[in-house]
C-alpha cells in the first residue's frame, strides 16, 4: 500500500528576484529520495514562491525540514520587500493527506518540524490548520497577522506564544505556521446574471461563516469579460462538505433570486474522490466502495518497480 | 509517465478441480517482472478461472503469453469439462488500456501476442472485439460458438479461417480468442417498480442492438429479494457512451412508463474517469481537463522509486 502525502511550502523568495537563491531551494527539494519537486510557482512581485512536494510521508517531513533550513540560511527576512503578506522566510508548510494517510498523521509530522524548526534551527513557528492548539490559530491570516516586522511585539501578547519555540522571533528567518490539512478544491459557480449583489447573497448563505456548510469559504465576484456572476468557493474539506452540497444549494438559491447556474469550474488539482463523491450522488449510486472499486486507487497501492523482485508481489484474492 | 494495462486471459482450469495446475498459472504470473496478478477468480462447476494481471505493457505482453504456453503444456481439452462455453486451454485474452495507453496499442499488443501462440505453441487463434478483422469476429460469442468439440468442423468454413494459424485446432489447447478492449464498467439501473416488463423495454430502447446507445448493452431483470425491476447494463466503451447518457434515458423512460429510478450501483471495478465523466456532466463543468486536474492521475505518473536517485526528477513547472 503506497503511502503519499503532499507539503506545499512557502517561501519568502522568488526565482525573479533572487534566481540563485530559488535554485538552491529547487535543489534541496530535488535532493530527497522518495519524494519529487511536483511542481513549483515564483511571483516575482509577491517575492514569494510555493513547491509541491509529493512523496512518502517520510521523505517529505524530511524535505519540509531540509528546505526551512535552506530557507533559514540564504533568506534575510529583515530585506524581504513584496507585496504578499510574510513572516518567515520559510513563510508556511502545510501537510496534505494524498493516499493511505491520514490528516492525523500529516499532523503527527507537522508537530514534528515544528519541533526541529525550533531545537536544530532556532525559529519558532505556529500550528495552524488542523494541528492549532486553539480555535483562532485555525487560520493563518490571524497567526501571519503583523507580519515579520511586527512579530517581535505579538509574540509578547499573552495568547501569542508560539506553539514551539520562546517568544522571540529568529533574527533573519522570522516565524513559521506548520500544519496540517485536507486539500482544498477551488469550485467556483457562475450564475446566469451579471448582478454580483446575488453571488455576494448566495455566497453569504452558503459559508461557514454566515450559518452555511462547514467547510465552505465562498464570496461573489464578477466576471468581467461575461458580464456575469460568480459564486467563488474554496471547499476546504470536501468529505465534510462535498461539492454536491454546495452546488445543489447555489442551484436552488439562484433559483429563488429569479436565476439559474450556467456552469462551474474547478481551478488547479481535485483529488479524483471530489468528484467521484459527487457522481455516486448524482447517479444514486448505492453501495458503492471508491477505494475497492475503483481501479486508479488499486493501481495506486500497487508497487510496480518491486513487484516480483522476490518472487511475490501484492496481489489479490489469491 | 506510468504506462499501465491490464490481461484478463480466462482459462479451462479451476482451483477446485485441479489445484496444481491452477498454482502453475499463479506461479507463471508471478515469475514476470512490471506486472502483478492484481486478481484471480475460480470456479469450479464452470471449471475456469480468470486472471487480472497488471503492470507495464511490455510485461503484460510477456505475462499473457507465458500463461497460454504453461495451460498448453497443463491442460488437455480433450478431458475438460465444465459449465461454462470454452473453446481452449487459454479460451480469451483480453487486453486493456488503463492508464496512458491507447486501444489501439492493445490491438497491437494482441497481434503479437497472436503471432506467437501461433508459431511458438501451434496455437491458432481469432481476433476479436477491438481487434477483430471483420464485424463478426467482435463478438466473443460468435466467434466460440461450437466450442472446443465443434472448433474442427467450423475451422474448415470459408468464414472461419482463424486469423492466426491454420484451419485446425491445437489438440489439446485448442484455440484462442485474442484482443482488445475498453475496460467495461458494469452498470445497473433500479426502478420503482416490480414490472420487468418495464426494464425490458426500457433495455431494448438503450441498447445499441435497439437503435439505442452504441456501446451499451442491457437487459430487464427482475430483483426478486427487493421485488423490483432493474436495467442491467454492460457500458463497454465509457468514452463512447458515458454512463449518465444511459442513466438519464432510463430517467426519461421510467417516466414515460409512470415509475422512476430509485437508485443504481457499479458492480466490481471501474476506471476513476467514468465517473469523474459523470460529476463533469451534472455540475456542468466548463473546460475541465481531468488528465491535468485530478491528482490522482499525476500521481500515477510519478515514479517514486526512481525520484532523485540520479539527482533530477519528473517535477512540472520547472
Amino acid at each position: 500500500m503506497n503511502r503519499i502525502i503532499e507539503c506545499v511550502p512557502n517561501f519568502s523568495v522568488s526565482q525573479q528576484q533572487d534566481p540563485e537563491v530559488y535554485q538552491q531551494l529547487v535543489d534541496t527539494a530535488n535532493s530527497v529520495k522518495g519524494c519529487v519537486l511536483f511542481d513549483a510557482q515564483t511571483d516575482g512581485s509577491h517575492n514569494r514562491c510555493v513547491f509541491t512536494v509529493m512523496g512518502k510521508p517520510e521523505s517529505v517531513e524530511e524535505a519540509a525540514f531540509l528546505l526551512a533550513k535552506k530557507a533559514s540560511e540564504t533568506i534575510d527576512m529583515t530585506k524581504h520587500v513584496g507585496q504578499h503578506p510574510r513572516m518567515g522566510a520559510t513563510d508556511v508548510i502545510p501537510f496534505i493527506p494524498m493516499s493511505n494517510v491520514s490528516v492525523q498523521e500529516c499532523v503527527e509530522i507537522s508537530k514534528r518540524v515544528a519541533e526541529r524548526l525550533w531545537k536544530e534551527l532556532g525559529i519558532p513557528s505556529f500550528l495552524y490548520e488542523d494541528s492549532a492548539t486553539r480555535p483562532e490559530r485555525r487560520n493563518l491570516a490571524t497567526c501571519r497577522k503583523g507580519q515579520f516586522e511586527g512579530m517581535p511585539e505579538k509574540l509578547l501578547q499573552p495568547e501569542w506564544a508560539p506553539d514551539y519555540g520562546e517568544r522571540k522571533i529568529h533574527p533573519t528567518a522570522g516565524i513559521t505556521a506548520v500544519g496540517a490539512r485536507m486539500p482544498l478544491v477551488a469550485f467556483n459557480v457562475n450564475l446566469a446574471t451579471s448582478d454580483v449583489s446575488i453571488a455576494d447573497r448566495i455566497a453569504k448563505a452558503i459559508r461557514a461563516s454566515g450559518g452555511g456548510f462547514r467547510s465552505c469559504k465562498a464570496i461573489g465576484i464578477k466576471l468581467e469579460e461575461r458580464n456575469i456572476a460568480q459564486v467563488s468557493m474554496n471547499m476546504v474539506n470536501y468529505e465534510d462538505t462535498p461539492l454536491y452540497f454546495a452546488y445543489e444549494m447555489i442551484k436552488t438559491l439562484a433559483e429563488r433570486y429569479g436565476t439559474s447556474v450556467v456552469g462551474s469550474e474547478i481551478v488547479g488539482l481535485t483529488p479524483a474522490a471530489a468528484l467521484i463523491d459527487c457522481a455516486d450522488f448524482y447517479l444514486k449510486l448505492e453501495n458503492f466502495d471508491k477505494k475497492t472499486q475503483v481501479t486508479e486507487y488499486g493501481l495506486l497501492n500497487t508497487s510496480w518497480e518491486q513487484s516480483n523482485e522476490d518472487g511475490r508481489n501484492d496481489s489479490k484474492g489469491l
